[in-house]
């Protein structure tokens, strides 16, 4: 079976890549050069496609600056140290995962893929709204209203592995199946080598998840 | 009000434009290269947002060849004269409207747009599944449970008011508004001039759209 698998190079979908393999996948991988501040994710999908293996692996590019407002594409400050606050942080990309499962859509379509694989996860998470299963079920809806695959054969499926995982069983699984973490990228703010901070959102619930999985943690942080 | 509204060149997005503007709103259009055959139909959205007026105008670029597999961005013949035949025809682009409102759903959350207007019709068309109201009811959903604005305050709504119209309604509409359709480009394979076919689906509804409302059609076609 062909499953297109959304690839930043973070530890989450590292993990999903190599859960669709176990599975028996084919898999197509995608990634978005989509204005990041830093190419360095980017660079960790390569390394994690190539060390995982898969079939093809299409860096889309994308440039969502021209729409503006947002940490991850705009010029704001990373917000260190606030993980767990409540509501919806301001790296919140807006319609990030609905604009990535649709270009999923089409790569699938076009590759006649049977399903599109994502590491979203509604646990261990920063409050994003298009990573709780609420959404992925709409997204699935409108596969089957919106697509030739899907009225014809009600596909592709969304397969979200990880979305009532914590993170330290995200670890332990990849860990199983011989992910190599040092080759993921998660810290939302590295330093010019690639060195994470080791205090945004993604970097604090990347730490706490080695530590309650207990596992060693291979991520290379800033000193301070 | 402000709204993001879709703007492909033709004739139905000129009309919801046109709408759009009449009943008061700001509009931010928003048009894609997205790796079309011809930039012909981008000249004719940037002449129809020019003439009827908006406040900003985005081409947003983005290459849909790289996924391959469809008569309008590779190089597959279109096929005439076969209006009305049974089926989603090869003209089908995997995903498109799925993938169009999603990047129109970035662009209005960024922008704090409430609506997003889009020119789909479900009556005078070739068949594609993401043009029927069921699609568009998904992907309301989809905003509701996957973004900020969506979450909440149930924004930005999709609009579509040419989805029940015929197509002859909306051109008779669109010329009581003053809709210039001369500006506009329907043609799936103009010559090099960007002179219509008038054989493929989209001049064929069209042409039958100007004579059933009875207004003459100012369409440029090959004299074949």
């Amino acid at each position: 079976m062909k499953a297109v698998v959304l690839l930043s190079g973070g530890l989450d979908s590292a993990t999903v890549l190599a859960i669709a393999k176990r599975e028996g996948r084919s898999c197509c991988a995608l990634s978005f050069a989509y204005g990041q501040r830093h190419g360095i994710e980017l660079a960790a999908a390569q390394r994690v496609a190539q060390s995982i293996g898969v079939d093809e692996h299409v860096v889309f590019p994308m440039d969502l600056r021209l729409f503006g407002g947002s940490a991850l594409t705009a010029e704001i400050d990373v917000p260190k140290d606030v993980a767990g606050a409540a509501g919806i942080p301001v790296t919140y990309v807006p319609a990030r995962n609905t604009i990535f499962l649709s270009l999923a859509l089409g790569y699938a379509e076009t590759r006649e893929a049977q399903e599109i694989w994502i590491g979203v996860n509604a646990v261990d998470f920063s409050g994003y709204p298009d990573c709780r299963p609420e959404f992925l079920d709409a997204f699935q809806r409108v596969i089957v209203t919106g697509t030739r695959s899907g009225v014809e054969h009600g596909e592709p499926r969304i397969i979200a592995p990880l979305v009532t995982m914590s993170k330290a069983d995200i670890i332990r699984r990849g860990t199983s199946l011989g992910v190599d973490y040092s080759l993921t990228h998660s810290c939302y703010d590295p330093d010019v080598r690639g060195l994470a901070c080791g205090h945004c959102d993604s970097c604090i619930l990347r730490k706490r998840g080695f530590e309650e999985a207990g596992v060693a943690d291979p991520t290379r942080y800033l000193s301070s």
